[in-house]
């Protein structure tokens, strides 16, 4: 590459990155978050900036990808309050099944149902719970979840959590958090507590 | 150390060993978890194992150590719920203030209303938000917020979060989860959006 070819690339990769802050910039763009690693904290934290976002008034949806079959304490609390849409496609699918063609019926499925709400321009924010683990898995291709990101509407911030999460997807997130178990010694003895765990 | 003497220490260690691990699997122990590390979702991964509790129909109690004086999501969304108990002392304490007497008066309250909480038996989840930054800036030290611990109510669950977290207070938790933000390019660009982040 000449000098000249070099400088021009640079410049084009300058204006990009600048046309890509500047996007972010705007307080009204919707960010994709992505909630991975081995620790607690994934879905949690997802739930929590549910709460903050309806403590501002914003409309939220959640797609839940697994534990479709639990009866999980976050479910109960969001039927009960009546202001998230929730989706759980069937029982979603589960590590136990021995059917993989209907887990990954369920899985397109809900992710049909996300992409739809993505475009629709009604939600501030949407969570899709547990979908890293449908990609894992390859009941979701990387590549239809980055194309449904790309077609949302521009203000719908979305967060994508689950252990696992596929480099691509990093690659395309505004922002990554990996939560890490730094502490779990007694990991065998400890069971999952209503509350804290489901 | 003679054979013995080694041998002695090890069955002592053992059965020690074998308390813990028995205590953490009755399941009505309230475990202590620590929220730490630079990235984000410590305080909102709190608050989704808050909804998860409320969604069992626990009782919980929030107590805010910082930004006392912040409007936020989370604070507008359970008072409007009226079903969590919630304390934030004074204005809090905060970066900003120059007051270094009244910083402390206000976290040593805050932790006062903590341990009352805690001892009282009333609650299944206590979340103690930002005091790790609490006892980073020695407005509270660990071995006070240690003993506090000790003297709740064994039911009680307590999640302690904030960056930073002592050792000591890591070496007694249960459960230590550290928050890494793995990509955060355009750190400089992102402003703090409504919802997302507080």
């Amino acid at each position: 590459m000449s000098d000249d070819d070099h400088k021009q690339k640079m410049q084009e990769r300058q204006a990009s990155q600048r046309a890509k802050v500047a996007e972010l910039q705007d307080p009204d763009k919707g960010l994709v978050l992505v909630h991975t690693g081995a620790g607690k904290g994934k879905s949690s934290s997802a739930f929590g900036v549910v709460v903050r976002a309806l403590g501002w008034k914003q409309k939220v949806g959640v797609i839940q990808f697994i534990k479709g079959k639990w009866k999980t304490g976050e479910r109960q609390f969001f039927d009960r309050l009546g202001e998230v849409t929730w989706h759980t496609m069937g029982e979603g699918f589960t590590w136990d099944t021995q059917d993989k063609d209907r887990d990954i019926a369920a899985a397109q499925a809900a992710f049909a149902k996300g992409r739809e709400m993505m475009e629709s321009g009604d939600y501030d924010l949407i969570v899709m719970d547990e979908i890293n683990i449908a990609m894992r898995y390859d009941y979701l291709s990387v590549a239809d979840v980055i194309a449904g990101l790309n077609a949302r509407d521009k203000r719908t911030g979305v967060i994508l959590t689950g252990r696992d999460a596929k480099p691509e997807l990093c690659e395309y997130a505004d922002l990554v958090t990996e939560m890490t178990e730094v502490k779990h010694p007694f990991k065998a003895g400890i069971k999952a507590q209503r509350g804290v765990d489901f």
